[in-house]
């Protein structure tokens, strides 16, 4: 959409600086803008792009103002700025209300007449679909499942029966929810399954990646708070729960019965074992493997950041003695000590 | 459904204590349960719940009768007996006979009359589906594929050509069974694709998970045993070789050509490298990377389990000379041995 | 097909000893090879098989000639001929051209006359699709999406809408490609979404796993090069690009806007963080954790290999101490060497 910078800034609450009456169309960055686009400078490192951008206006911080060859939007935090500005430039497209001819409705769903389902979808028995719900190609909700108002399922999701998604949730194709948990009974050397009657129940604007699978609870339900935010190939085991506005890079596992607090970080590849506590504001770099509870908010890490194959073989060879090592260590102060005290004993 | 404790210590092979006529109708926690309820004590932790219990029965072993509020089935190993409990009061649903209209079926392929065939789902030509299998919404079986009796393909499951799965088989949303498998020859610094003419053979029992890979052999079979079970995302590359009851956690990927035996337990986001031989009764902990191969029973590890964020850079920073450490504290060693010997030859 | 060896080795350019009018079939192992068979000799170790091979024909290089009681097609890369000779043998099943009449397809669309759309494939306005394309049954192709000549989707591919993806490229079942990437700006506690904008584009011969992810950029486009392989279960990120001919095995992340080089090879379980630049030739091992850039060609790795359980933990606890132990090394190393002095002093 077009929308000039004065009308923007308002809407922003940010201060304008120049000409108010320049059109913008897009976002786009610093170098490659053109006199329709709003770029922003989020770090101080394309300073040097700020001087020579062609964009028709652009956000960022009191240290750049002065830098700036085009109208500014001066904002505290212009990352944010950007992020709203974006949202602003380039909304969502509006849900046309709906039900392709090809989609397989049970009777007794109830879709909102406000509500799009895309083709070759499939809602099951009991199905509750509500205000401008956008449903895209392929989806399956299965018996009893409810969507929020204004929630986005793109296309190819599956909801298991008795999934419950919350408000303006986002979900991406290839998310499976709510299907049954992994959790069997050893018998001799067989396995018997435990039938899985819990749900899966997502909060307001969560956003769940493409190919992420969510699983059902076992008894009691898997519970994902509001504002979480889960990329892409995430595995959250049964009866996880997940506080408010925690996020999670793509590739991460959390295992069955683990509770997670509010606002964590948990970047990609991140594995958490089952049956564990972590506490709000709790932060896991990259590729950590948590096996025990983290209570206390702060960053953990673990892993060996990668080296030349040759000096990581010399060291790894080595950490495989390393209880030893330590051992032969610990002998050497003893004999240093003893050395030590044999010299004083001889000299005094 | 409703069933008696009487019956239930029947069908399960139980000693009741108490009122048999009491009836329930689910399976709860302790803390959850009501009259129609039927909990267990799999862990002395929760005895105190167990005092405070609301259930209709309760499933327990020996130790924690005498706790009981309420009717007990007394059981050598209660988890197992909740397990059965739980499969006779949550039986899976009957399977409807049928094909819905809108599922597109070869003429050639067969399907048992009692098989039901859900909406959008695709059947190429020579497809086999046995007595009472379940295939549902969004699935599809190419070119000879054969799925044994009472196999039940949950929803938008991809059988590629050829694959055959045995019976009482469960299978995910979103896993994509017998794609050509990830073999290249190298032509200079481009990729020759080799064809991969065998097949995925899936034996009688076993489950995967959501979103799971399993792919077809370059030459030769992919071979999944009986009463393997496979959780999300797991990946199982071409010509792997799974041994019967092996089960496997989220997130793990098992490469080209490597057999498995059976009885393995292989935890979440496990990484097995090609061509190994892994034994019977192994286990890999979480994450554990696994280069080389393991032919006896036991328990592998490996990785570096998460800590604060500043403990484990310093560490990590050491282990990059972990090699050299290692030869300071040898030459340490020696030069201390050759002042002992220097000092007892002195004292000598 | 059947081909005789005479023709084959003048396909495939290299030296037939041997009966020329041996007719094969099919290609298949040293041991299971019948009379219509063509195996191969990939390395040393199969040379007893060799011996007694029942093959119609064998590929070998120069050093196993004499050993081989069939007729040999000799070549300096048997691998590499091995592959060529099975993809004449099993070539990819022709394109039929059509339309399923279950396709969704809208009018604004350009089907090329010579391609499939299968069943339940859905085109939204402004699709381009090629010569000869194969769209399998339940793809979905958003608006503006371009798919080359000769490229193969084999089913239930996501392409979401702006994808471009070039000439002969192979995308297997349940990827996911040009979904908006995980972008977010924090707002106090909550995120607010980024709007991506975007696209991913894949140039030719590229190859995509079952279940592989691409997101679309943010601003700017993610970038797949030429001749690009991805195995099952992948996930990059937006702005990543690729460059041509690098090959990534299943289960390994690249997150945003790092940039790889050509002709890398990127071995299963790996992790790239976020903003780094890989050289060309640069090769990871499995579940290398690489946090930071790799300009150079060579081997880089990371992890600690399986061992068992008990060795492990004994090893890790001293891990947690490590900076400790090289203090405690480094302080013993001054104390000897003051004693070393002292002694010196002592003895002069």
């Amino acid at each position: 959409m077009e929308i000039c910078l004065k009308e923007l800034a308002t809407r922003l609450g940010v201060t304008l600086l120049g000409d108010g009456d320049v059109k913008v169309t897009r976002i786009a960055s610093l170098t490659d803008a053109d006199a329709n686009s709003l770029a922003f400078v989020g770090h101080s490192k394309y300073r040097h792009a700020l001087a020579r951008t062609a964009a028709g206006g652009v956000i960022l911080g009191e240290a750049d103002v002065s830098l700036s060859p085009v109208p500014v939007l001066l904002s505290d935090n212009p990352y944010l700025t950007f992020a709203r500005a974006a949202r602003i430039l380039h909304p969502d497209p509006p849900v046309v209300a709906g039900i392709h001819p090809t989609a397989v409705i049970d009777a007794s769903a109830q879709v909102d007449p406000t509500a799009w389902i895309g083709p070759f979808s499939v809602l099951e028995a009991g199905v509750q679909i509500g205000f401008q719900v956008y449903v895209g190609a392929g989806c399956l909700l299965g018996e009893g499942v409810q969507v929020g108002a204004e929630s986005r399922l793109v296309a190819r999701v599956t909801l298991c029966a008795g999934t419950k998604i919350g408000q303006r949730a986002l979900l991406h194709p290839g998310a499976v929810i709510g299907r049954e948990g992994f959790g069997f009974a050893r018998d001799g050397n067989c396995w018997v399954r435990i039938p899985q009657i819990g749900c899966a129940i997502l909060g307001d604007d969560v956003e769940i990646g493409a190919n992420t699978t969510v699983d059902r609870g076992a008894i009691g339900d898997t519970v994902i708070g509001n504002g979480v935010k889960l990329d892409n190939h995430i595995q959250i085991g049964h009866n996880v729960e997940i506080g408010e506005n925690t996020a999670m890079a793509a590739n991460t596992g959390i295992s069955g019965s683990t509770r997670i607090g509010r606002n964590c970080t948990i970047a990609g590849a991140v594995g958490v074992a089952g049956h564990l506590e972590i506490g709000d504001n709790v932060h896991f770099t990259g590729m950590a493997m948590v096996t025990r509870s983290f209570p206390d908010p702060g960053s953990y890490s673990s892993g060996i950041p990668a080296m030349p194959n040759t000096e990581w073989r010399r060291n790894v060879a080595r950490f495989k003695h390393l209880d030893e090592l330590t051992r032969r260590l610990k002998h050497l102060e003893s004999v240093i000590e003893m050395m030590n005290e044999t010299t004083e004993r001889g000299n005094s």
